[in-house]
């Protein structure tokens, strides 16, 4: 199983604190020793940094947590392979063009063999995963149903979190989908989220000696929400996610909920 | 204008030693401030790193510098503006996947304002950019006359260099283009390449102060090529390509030549 970690803000906010905490299980206190990437949505631009090698040794990941990138939407993965060997092109964060946005995905959980059989149109894998084909397959979906932006926006969600739960019907399936503007998160097994928000607090991580006083990196006006697989910190109140639960994340706040 | 860095080789090498040559033009040695790109193929794999900053002043740059990430094939560009704003989504190499495989483009030069009428199909650009637009109007025209991977490589080179003769009416268009595989090198007013095999001898840029003896780093069969829009030594003899000249390298060798 691996590892997600998700962010929605309405300012440019780092996410650093998180991050530290998060990288820790990437062969530290956590099993997931085979790779992990972070996608950041920064002024209409997007970057991804990602990596095979364990998140507590890469200099890579050393560097993001060194260097506030400041986004509204993150995306961060750290994986334990199940399908697939341990290699870049198997590397979450993927990412497609569609509509002239970059979407970005990461997956947690493992799908029985019958997801090749899903078929695919527009996009097609680069590595063997599971989780990659599935993005291939849910992009193409949307974007042979929507082949221009919709309007209607709902229609939009209301048909992403059927075919969420249609990927369901496969296996575990947590996802953390975004294109630049929305956060899209659904939960199959396990998903939690915490909005952070004034009067702001101190935080502790679980996964390493570390606290922040958010009131010190903060303005009365910032929302942050954070989602990740686990809770990240000891002492915050956090919201565990239904299973078959779609949320629809935009400046930090929930805009769209879909349930089963 | 920008800066183009291109590499081929027959092992995974690192190309620090280029780079740090390269990186100084953007803002040291030459006056492209406004954004830097340089993407690694790596065992079936892709991963870029792209900073809208200098060069010269960028963590991230630094960071490639010092951890030899060892590649196939490289692509790096670095940006002066001249169409679209010194922003993330307009930095150099823009990716798109096609046929399962991760492409990726650089380019230098500018078109002329009727690039904005280049159909677009299976891929529209995410920036403002002439560049992007361009590399999108390229990978749709490839995808709808080669809907498959073609088992012809030469009816590929043959109308790839085409659709580059086709831009090169609009402006200057010279192009970094790869596939994972291959490196596509057009020329449409200045591109330089050197191939280096055994034996191997010493190299001394032109732009920073440092000199690196090859034969230390490398072993006999090594064939690796560098491609630059300006020499990056001074010490050896590069070759100009002639413009209208599209260049296929495969394993650090040129395997298709296509001329005006």
């Amino acid at each position: 199983m691996c590892e997600l970690l998700g962010m929605s803000a309405n300012v440019p906010t780092d996410i650093c604190f998180s991050f530290s905490g998060f990288l820790h299980r990437g062969g530290g206190t956590g099993p997931h020793r085979d790779g992990w990437g972070i996608a950041f949505y920064e002024a209409g631009g997007y970057r991804d940094f990602r990596d095979p090698h364990p998140s507590v040794d890469s200099p890579i990941a050393r560097l993001i947590c060194d260097y506030p990138i400041k986004s509204h939407v993150v995306i961060s993965h750290i994986r334990q392979a199940n399908v697939g060997q341990v290699r870049l092109a198997n590397t979450h964060p993927f990412t497609r063009e569609m509509w002239g946005r970059p979407w970005c995905y990461a997956h947690n959980g493992q799908l029985s063999h019958e997801w090749k059989q899903l078929p695919l149109s527009f996009y097609q894998p680069v590595g063997d995963t599971d989780s990659e084909h599935a993005f291939c397959w849910l992009m193409g979906e949307l974007r042979r149903a929507f082949p221009e932006p919709p309007t209607d926006r709902d229609a939009l969600w209301r048909y992403l979190h059927e075919l969420c739960e249609h990927l369901r019907t496969f296996g575990v399936f947590n996802l953390l989908l975004a294109d630049g503007e929305s956060l899209y998160t659904y939960c199959s097994t396990k998903l939690a989220h915490i909005t952070r928000r004034a009067p702001f607090g101190r935080a502790s991580l679980s996964d390493a000696e570390l606290a922040v006083n958010f009131a010190e990196h903060t303005t009365p006006n910032d929302v942050v929400s954070i989602i990740a697989t686990e809770p990240l910190t000891d002492n915050e109140d956090w919201v565990r996610m239904e299973p078959g639960e779609l949320l629809v994340w935009r400046d930090g706040e929930i805009q769209g909920r879909y349930q089963t």
